[in-house]
């Protein structure tokens, strides 16, 4: 995501005067809010798990829940490359590629 | 977000030959998961609405959602800044500054 | 469900003093929460969409979602026959039978 | 809950004929996304964690949580007082009282 993209983002909300609203408690409610707008696009599919038919709301859907993770990272003053390498590092520790591979158990049942 | 970012999270999940695993309804659906692991650091906080405390935590489950995002956008061959961008055309429509300005409501109640 | 369930729950919760805890607004998060433990069962089934091979942890986390209902309606002093009665009627309106009638659509697509 | 408020849940279900898409997986998947409108009644509330001046849509969004836990627990072939029940008693060990009383946090932590 380009520096531009996020200005935007942060300027969309400076123009309404919404940062007032964008404590990270509400913030995070918002985020999973978003996330169930897209998953909804997915209710009774069934066995259908693929995108096919869902590509335009998927894109709005998809793009709200970025929208608020670069609201909650400014409002808590985190740096998005830096949380999201450090969590990579994080996750390397916890599914080596010998014991992952091909697998997608959770880590303690790994 | 730098495309070196996205790169380590595509790497990530090649590197353990996941790809395999990622349809988009079972994303849309670990994407929920996430967001609700991120809202669980703020549950019993009462009216304290705040990061206080909670910064680690945000860290690592704000990283996961934006992770589960990348992998989505991956997956269904979506361009994120571009559908950020085209969301935030749709939202200045919906949102008008002089009637949004200042408040909290719904472009539907506005 | 009987009434000496719905007592079993509010005792646990009394004997523990946690009443104090449950305004409404965590509570909404709560059942957001164990909602999500509860998807989580099915995180990369695929097209699998059965509860095969998952009933155990479907029937803790199902119950975990029913149990913060009860304790919802119970810090908001509503009668769960009521509003769920109520609430089926609104449903009769929005989705007639002779409309409805196998068909998944949401009412404002009928 | 009474049986006849659970009667009436299962028979505007068959009325329609919507029993072929209730599988597991969807099942878990509408109640997130009913848990979900339910949190949506708190967003931007902020400090304020009262159900104050939002009673009429709590009682709705609560009673579409509850009418799919009952539509779940059907699918699933499960009782409610049985597994509501079952669950007391693995959380009456995980949370003793004299550990547990007037705290918030989760058993791991206690």
């Amino acid at each position: 995501m380009t520096q531009e993209t996020i200005d935007q983002i942060l300027k969309f909300r400076d123009d309404r005067d919404w940062k007032q609203f964008h404590n990270p408690k509400d913030l995070a409610i918002s985020i999973s809010l978003e996330a169930a707008e897209l998953l909804e696009v997915f209710q009774w599919s069934g066995s259908d798990v693929s995108d096919k038919g869902k590509e335009a709301k998927i894109r709005e859907e998809l793009a709200d829940v970025i929208n608020y993770t670069v609201l909650m990272a400014d409002a808590c003053g985190l740096d998005i490359d830096e949380i999201v390498q450090e969590k990579i590092r994080v996750n390397n520790e916890k599914y080596p590629v010998e014991k992952a591979k091909g697998s997608s158990k959770k880590y303690d049942e790994l």
